[in-house]
């Protein structure tokens, strides 16, 4: 594949990972600017979606400074549902710069950019079963051991939304 | 005052002005992580909102890069418009992490943050008739003397939007 | 006319006038029960619609039980705008109790019901060019003398929202 | 707890029934005026959801003035869902007057008053297997002893909704 | 039943299906005009709503131009969901003309028509465990023999969708 | 040009008039089928648009019966408003089949196709001071000579509609 300039990742991050966190770095290395999108961003307080936009925002964007990910090559952009999946494509290429190329593990974002021509990369995955947001989920309403598979920063994030509450009887 | 960690600045951006440039820098002296708002993200391809949110977040991030402001000071955030004015702080909070203090020179804004108890600082504006998104608009329009007003950076993404024709007949 | 049971009266009441608390009192005349619907209720903070619904309904109530009309008569209920003017009678019934006939001085609304072959009254007007919510609004801004047009109970809401800047440069 | 002048009482009422009622004394015990929320206004005709907020309004109405509680000191708000969770508060503050504290028996609504710092109190639950609206479609449903567990106002109300169908075939 | 002049037939057409077209038949030796609205125009690439309200149009007009259905005799007409159940059947009179008859096998179409006074006609169903759009998805999904069950032209749109992998992985 | 094989005709048609039956002619001879679009679909009842979507169908259909124009050539489609003019173009393609070539005279509408790559036909215009909705709309406020301007099946639409009052006290 040709070097590419301009990529984008999509994702919900409910939360981010360690899986997420490799893609980014797996991204990075094959292009020059990245454009992560925080997707489902007007969700929040429910069992798949329990963290705000401006939450996941924060997880990714302190992890990759902990990281020293190089700040000037990414940018983080929340982008709400599309009233339909047919135009959810247009809805982010609203709000989001010019892009080349498509990374993302989810099957619906993957086959809406295929249908429009727009080159896709699955990134390779961590162990699967154990680096996926709904495991960390899981864990955490379970009180399961979730703390190993987020980056350190999304642990402090996470710790104090548990502590006030935010998992007790979600839906 | 004292120094505060976070702050946030609201604009539409349309476009990203040296007036917008100079406020950045003058809140980067106040706050250490500073939550760059660009509102009305949903709108372009109008009189009054020419450009998408996806152009205006480029022509901030390589204005900022340009002027080798720390990419890690800041994050560049669209946020469409609500659905009444008295729950848009509320769509803000949804997809920003938190912030202690508001830049902005939207008089609505401003009051709208007042209601709510949050401080504000309405930052000193460059000579104001020249620097202002209205006048870039309305040279650009007339074909007048609009680019000694922006970036060097915003020059080179208008420049081509002219060329194609953006600004032929925008109602 | 043959008494009616239930009717409905709609504005936008911003503010609730003299002009207003005249139309309750004809309209409990002439049904048993009143829904008086506080129409556009998500707007507030700008020159057209100052308030928002909720301090709306609350000079309604204030008012009526100043003026000891039988509170079991009346219900307030606040109604969104509608996505188009053709659905907007289907947004009222919605979340409106069954009614009969329809109080209102505004075209508009009274064409809609008219095209539905609802029955329609237009209340006879106070001094209209006095008593109207736009001259109220107007003389607000103004600094004008907007006291004697309103009821009391509306002059205790309205003058600490002035007082809070509410009404320094709406558009 | 010292007395609050204004609380109020979000619920979906999906039927109102007699432990609705019971919260609704418990309130008007604790504050001298309260706001009924009438939640997911928009929704009805769904087997969570079968009433519309128009007959859920003249439920709670039509029970409180058939037990004698004080019209002038309560109001009944319909309140369409929020875009998101975490933006729902701001939705119910647009169209209802100010309050001071919260009573609710649902954990969502609860856990977002807590996280913005506005005191919440859970009523104590009349027997709640039996007091419960999920209870009460549920018997709708299976043709079973749903009327003891409501008002009779609400009985009145429900029985020609039944008789018209409503309930076959609800999804 | 009087000779009505105008109908209007109701449905998802997900795809449409051989059962479909003997409804439509139905319903034209019943009516001099028929408007079929494709329902929940907005949804596509989901398990239970795979095709764009564009290819549904497709199929029907299609199908009934390889049928030798007169063209001038009705008109394919697309709504999108409405925002709640009660106000859906004021969506659809916005967009369509006036209609007197209303042909629907969907339990809540009929149910809310009832409510509003409107004749509504259930046509009899051919074979239904077989004729049915959730039939012809489920063997689609599957790889079972679905051909069988849609007219030919409805094969030759949906071919080129399965190949282009729209039904690998829907949710 | 090389001969397409399917067309997109965009309109409002508020109302539908001999210049718009000119442009219908026009693209037929250019393409094989011609989806009619009629956007803005949802609104109605105010002086830009005073016909709702299904009144300007049926203007549509009964025109181009009248002028014997083959009905298994065009599809009449009506679509909303979008959320933004980005997004607009994915809002037609969601609902509209495949086309190759867009003729409209709204330069917003030839501006959004340009910039997607899509091929645009502006129509040569009827004597436009004239044949504009624009003009039709003022003649028909103003009780000027209007019914020159529109075809007969459009007359006999718009008649009945003026007698009902729909043009008194347009805003």
């Amino acid at each position: 594949m040709k070097q590419r300039q301009t990529g984008i990742f999509i994702g919900r991050f409910q939360p981010f990972h360690l899986g997420h966190l490799e893609t980014v770095k797996f991204a990075l290395e094959r292009v020059k600017h990245l454009y992560i999108v925080v997707g489902s961003s007007q969700k929040s307080h429910e069992f798949k979606n329990p963290f705000t936009a401006g939450e996941r925002i924060l997880m990714i964007r302190n992890t990759l400074n902990a990281e020293r990910v190089d700040p000037s090559r990414y940018l983080i952009i929340p982008v709400p549902d599309a009233t339909g999946h047919a135009v959810w494509t247009a809805f982010i290429d609203q709000v989001v710069p010019k892009y080349e190329v498509v990374f993302s593990s989810d099957r619906l974002t993957l086959q809406l950019y295929k249908e429009k021509g727009v080159p896709t990369i699955e990134p390779p995955l961590l162990d699967r079963p154990k680096f996926s947001a709904t495991e960390v989920r899981k864990r955490i309403i379970e009180g399961g051991k979730w703390k190993a598979l987020v980056p350190l920063s999304v642990v402090r994030i996470i710790d104090p939304i548990i502590a006030k509450g935010r998992f007790d009887g979600l839906e």
